[in-house]
């Protein structure tokens, strides 16, 4: 029988999800599992967006512009402008989520044994798409005990060479939560046009910053415009994942037309998605407001217990809706399958992300989880008990 | 700047939607375009498919599993019953379209530099997305002379070398409109064996099959069943070519393992669409029927108008909605530019898909077009009223 290509044999399977069925199992034996381990928010999605799907009318639902629908585009636009970024519909392509977006990115920048250069931790699918379309990473460390900082210029550009490409990185950050500075996003854009690098730049979580820290989009650094591929997502932003639209812009002509490519030969994203998406610029800021406030709670209350425990290093992310723990033990895979299989309070039990899988870097985040703050308070509080108690309890068995 | 990569350079724009320029600057000046280019059926999608965007009930539109719906699952093995073929839940992963099926299926039996064999003239995308993924297309030449039937065994072989990985073979065909007989399946399938290849099998256009002929699936030949990837979608099926479901299924668990890592990548396919996907079961036969038959009035039209104009070659197609002819004339995208710009026939005129863009070969398919008939049997009458004028009105002044 012929063999499946190497690169996908390459390809890991998503830590995020490859314990669901301890989970399930648990579940079926009536255990109540709280889902830290994904990043699903619980928000309602805008009331306009889903009547939109009520109101589609029309008797054939027919394919869309490969590069996207008018009125979706129009409405990214207006988007855009309200962060002081300008781009024109000829600057948008829709792709169906980030994700296909940060796939064609990759494609476009980079052929068979190039390279893109990423921060370790990273979205763990970064590192699934460059796999699948034959491109390395390559990747500089950043660490929980100092919030996930960039490291210094000359660490980041150690790891540079005459096949890397690109700088893939997200901002606010998954898995780390950090925000960066205007400081680090100009010292990107400096390396960036040192060594002639594209900057692929995932601004998915822009929303989703907190302390009243403000926001510096890649977008933002005048000069260095053609160097930026920005990724963009509805998912997390109006809680709308399952709709699945996103897309890649950017002020390089080159990079869109030949990415347009790519889109046509996809065909299209969903056409009523695309319409219901163009209603969404008639929500108010005052529900970004709300989430973002729901969020800094949420976060405040998970930091907080995480900082109380003993042995635990965290420092305080500031963005999106992750946080990266140190733990006091060896291998919080181990960990983590223990409190599926054999541990719970009262009927219930925590489910983490292990978080070695968004490292490159082989042993790196043995010791670390990831937690995902997407459930309410009133569970959060009980989710980070059971954690509490289910560490110092493995602790005493195990170590 | 930094270039973008040679496999997107290299990759053609679509030879379908590329004059579509020409057309809107037509429509632009008051003239009525038939467009016979592209395969966008005007055939109303099922209600009970249309009406579940009504009937959607959830206050958080979330990710669905990458794998795909459960009962979108279920609904996909029931259908597949019907034609004796055996699928399990397991088997199927549900794409976005069978755009993302092929390409999916490419990135898994293929590496940088290996090559998929197909016979010429092809589905265009999947040159693109073969080109995409860094993998090259082998072909071997079938003639609008004798219907784009498959050439001897030795001829088909001499395409295939040690980095071929797999056939790709759509069945019934874009963009000839042939329908294979059970003997060229298994010739097919007996390559496939003897050289130990995938076949990616693109069935797309099932139901759309004439003359009372039946159709062989790849699915049917026993004992090859692990070598076959089946790509399939609900697109032309339904005539619900905007949703962009479709799926990939195969009994190799190998296959469909890994295919499932590059799911999971990409999180999922749209929720809602799946979700009206799986009442898709519920459309009775009757409904195909009616389909058929009124595609093959519409091609008994367009076979007979062709087959009465001077100089024109073509077979009769059995499958699909589409038929390529050769005219008496050199460059026939110059003909399809000329019919947009100069030529129409009381303020209407036609536009058709040039059909070089099908082929690898350079030079191969420069005097045929690709007809689609997916407009109705009194505008196609009109269209091939003008073409047949066009044609001759063109050969006189340009030849
Ligand atoms: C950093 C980042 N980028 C992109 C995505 C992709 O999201 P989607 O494909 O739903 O737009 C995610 C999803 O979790 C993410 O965390
Ligand atoms: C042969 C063939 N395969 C696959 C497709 C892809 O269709 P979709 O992505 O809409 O399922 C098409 C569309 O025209 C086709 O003609």
């Amino acid at each position: 029988m012929p063999k499946v290509s190497s690169r996908i044999l390459n390809m890991q399977a998503s830590p995020i999800r490859k314990l669901a069925p301890l989970a399930i199992d648990a579940e079926s034996r009536g255990i109540k599992v709280h889902h830290l381990n994904i990043g699903q928010p619980d928000v309602k999605t805008p009331r306009v967006f889903l009547d939109a799907f009520k109101e589609y009318d029309e008797s054939v639902l027919k394919y869309s512009e490969s590069q996207g629908v008018k009125e979706t585009l129009d409405s990214f636009v207006e988007y855009y402008k309200k962060w002081n970024i300008e781009f024109n519909n000829e600057d948008i392509l829709v792709t169906n989520g980030g994700s296909e977006a940060i796939l064609f990115a990759i494609m476009a920048v980079a052929d068979y044994g190039d390279n893109v250069l990423m921060p370790e931790p990273f979205y763990t699918n970064y590192n699934g798409f460059a796999e699948s379309a034959g491109v390395d990473v390559s990747s500089f460390i950043t660490k929980a005990e100092n919030g996930f900082r960039l490291p210094d210029e000359d660490i980041i550009c150690s790891s540079i060479n005459s096949k890397t490409r690109a700088i893939v990185i997200s901002n606010p950050g998954n898995p780390t939560g950090v925000v960066y500075t205007v400081d680090e996003v100009k010292l990107l854009c400096k390396i960036a046009n040192d060594y002639d690098l594209f900057i692929i730049a995932d601004e998915v979580y822009r929303e989703f910053v907190y302390d009243g820290l403000e926001f510096t989009s890649f977008m933002h650094m005048k000069g260095y415009e053609d160097r930026i591929i920005l990724i963009d997502s509805i998912s997390k932003r109006y809680s709308a994942c399952g709709a699945r639209v996103g897309l890649v812009a950017s002020k390089n002509r080159d990079i869109i037309e030949n990415i347009l490519k790519l889109c046509q030969s996809r065909l299209c994203v969903p056409t009523i998605e695309q319409i219901a998406v163009a209603k969404l610029i008639n929500v108010e800021d005052s529900y970004f407001t709300e989430v973002r406030n729901e969020y800094e709670c949420r976060r405040n209350l998970v930091y907080s217990a995480l900082s109380n425990m003993e042995g635990v290093i965290c420092e305080k992310p500031t963005g999106a809706f992750y946080v990266i723990a140190k733990l006091p033990i060896n291998d919080s895979e181990d960990f983590i399958k223990w409190l599926l299989t054999d541990y719970s309070i009262n009927g219930e039990t925590v489910m983490l992300a292990p978080a070695a899988g968004f490292y490159a870097t082989d042993g790196l985040g043995k010791d670390e989880v990831r937690i995902s703050y997407c459930i309410n308070c009133e569970n959060l509080k009980k989710a980070m008990t059971i954690l509490e108690n289910g560490l110092k309890e493995y602790i005493k068995i195990k170590l």
